[in-house]
């Protein structure tokens, strides 16, 4: 079988870049290994910038996103006793964010696919990425109990960190830039409406909470936790009277309930130069990592995909290689962009268990330029809500 | 003999804050260790911001300094094959810095608190200062000779970090916030016309370069180089190589010429918390100790005595205590703003010679966004040209 661009992986990257491609009329096959009701439970992201709703909307796929999607007009940040609102739009110019799981973002993007007719494979295993650097890569997986092969113009990796696309790039060819950061978040979701009606960013010296939500009636919180902590040694007690420990504002409760799940992250950075090796494109988590401080892990990859489906749509029509040719660039000042955004954000608000009270009183001072600077309240504000997409 | 404040300290700090005190009518003393040759020949900082020109200047300080002191609009800044310039009345709303030694400054306050008969005494040796928790604080020195006491309402020590004043208040009643970096500056001293307009701030994978200037007719040059250095490893025409090859822009080559002095600075912050105890106040390096790439060092030490200077003249005329309780708090939330920004401003330019890729690129993406956003621009100039007096 014989296919134009070749896509590994079917979250939102490879989706989004499918159906930019489908409507275009460009050719591709989309191939991921998990199926598809374990594809659309998967809890990752839940927060879109302006330039991802922008996209969503221009591919068709923002419909119960704009419907059911709740718009934020501004988050809280709390320190020392003190709180202050980011205004985004105030501060950049009309721009905001949208709770919106990544889950539901994947349920629209697929049932939109297959209701196209668009080529989605789930339990599509592939096990080799060859020829990356002739002119006719290949894609070998398994399907359905066949070994099966698929010939491309191009292949693109959306298959994440762990992804065999990342793994196929010979070694040597590209170079990666990584920071492990000294704590991890515990997770949870709650069947409780949410406390506040904004995201809160909570500085404190017990540990960084983060107070967010999914819907009008779940909760989706956040404590700093050591490396390596068993989510069974943070029983649901224990978690709710640390974030209200942490909530920074005094006689802070937060609205208790059911927790429905709980789950350790890792906090990582990373970044792998270039995104491309011949005919073999990288994009998102498969060329890049965040902390999740900043909320720019899916933001990022639905910016590679925009950039990537524009530039394969350009050379299709034109045969022009030159926005293709860009690509790695292009994202790249975007990803640098973030990664220093997801640093800044998360070392500015979490406690490094070896910090000095130097670093303390440094973090401190941040927290209180942002709020007495309309400057650093705007820088704040324009990387969170997303930059325009170049 | 009893003065109403003495002040314990001869430098830029210290004769401010008696010239202040005198034409306000308040009775000080200045007791400085050092020969009045050797006070006004030490070289050190070299740039006043905005405030600190407005304070020698209400003071009646500033002749010289406005017929002579360099007026500077902006700085460049350097990295990775570029430059950038901040403008910064542009971005300030009209602020600006001056370039104009502190030498400078300490023989202009010397020669007019001579002439107005003011109470500086030079190799005025202080050995202690006790009772500064009673009511009468009394410094003990020795002077031609002689032990002598000075009795006080207040005794101000603006005699730097290895200061009598700061070791005289005991153990457990402060805190110090310290960080030490692992770099220094070679900073030498020309005879060659600056091959530059204005300051030019160079990031390179060489290590930090500064180019700056004491007059039309001097530069006043630094380079990165590794703690411990002996400036005898650094003949001139080394120095000369150095700063051509990281001035970062290609073709970049300085006007050389006779170096007329080389030494290391070693690089540290420090903070001291409260600037108080009983009746002994800090100013200045007495109290905190900043990295130099900000040039903030000498700006705070006016900042702190123009706030101090203020409360005690209050407190005489009145006999209000208000300001004077408040001068610690006051000084304190400048001060850490100044850290921060120094801390910045050092992390962002130095090569820390064990900092990874991803801190190279995290550097290069800060600058990237400083060329291309105004409001990283301005959060820069603002710091840098210098806040506000409270």
């Amino acid at each position: 079988m014989h296919t134009t661009v070749g896509i590994v992986g079917g979250g939102p990257a490879g989706l989004l870049l499918s159906r930019m491609l489908h409507r275009a009329g460009v050719d591709c096959v989309v191939l991921e290994s998990r199926d598809r009701a374990y594809v659309e439970q998967r809890q990752r992201a839940g927060l879109l910038e302006q330039s991802t709703v922008d996209a969503l909307r221009e591919a068709g796929a923002a419909a119960r996103l704009d419907a059911e999607g709740l718009v934020h007009d501004g988050v809280e940040l709390r320190w020392d006793g003190r709180g202050h609102r980011i205004d985004f739009p105030a501060l950049t110019g009309g721009r905001k964010v949208w709770v919106y799981a990544q889950t539901e973002v994947v349920k629209d993007l697929v049932a939109l696919q297959l209701a196209d007719g668009a080529a989605l494979y789930f339990e599509a295993r592939v096990r080799a990425v060859e020829g990356a650097d002739t002119g006719r890569p290949v894609i070998h997986y398994t399907h359905d109990g066949q070994d099966k092969t698929l010939t491309c113009d191009y292949v693109v990796g959306c298959d994440g960190f762990h992804g065999v696309v990342r793994a196929a790039v010979p070694e040597g060819v590209q170079r990666t830039f990584e920071r492990v950061y000294p704590y991890s978040w515990l997770g949870i979701m709650a069947d409780v409406p949410p406390s506040c009606e904004e995201l809160v960013y909570a500085h404190s010296p017990r540990g960084f909470a983060l107070y967010s939500m999914r819907s009008p009636e779940v909760s989706r919180l956040y404590l700093q936790v050591p490396n390596g902590t068993d989510p069974a040694d943070w029983p649901d007690e224990r978690i709710w009277d640390e974030l209200d420990a942490r909530s920074g504002l005094p006689g802070g409760k937060l609205e208790r309930g059911r927790i429905t799940s709980k789950s350790v992250l890792p906090m990582r950075s990373s970044v792998t130069e270039p995104m491309r090796y011949g005919r073999v494109f990288l994009a998102g988590d498969a060329a890049h990592i965040v902390p999740p401080t900043g909320a720019k892990g899916l933001n990022l990859a639905v910016a590679d995909v925009v950039v990537l489906g524009r530039a394969l749509i350009q050379w299709r029509r034109t045969g022009s290689k030159e926005q293709l040719d860009a690509y790695s660039d292009t994202c790249l000042r975007r990803v640098w962009r973030a990664e220093h955004f997801s640093y800044f954000m998360t070392t500015t608000l979490h406690t490094d268990p070896e910090q000095s009270g130097f670093e303390t009183r440094l973090q401190i001072s941040q927290l209180d330029r942002i709020a007495e600077s309309k400057h650093a309240a705007a820088e704040l504000a324009m990387n969170y809500a997303g930059l325009p997409l170049p």
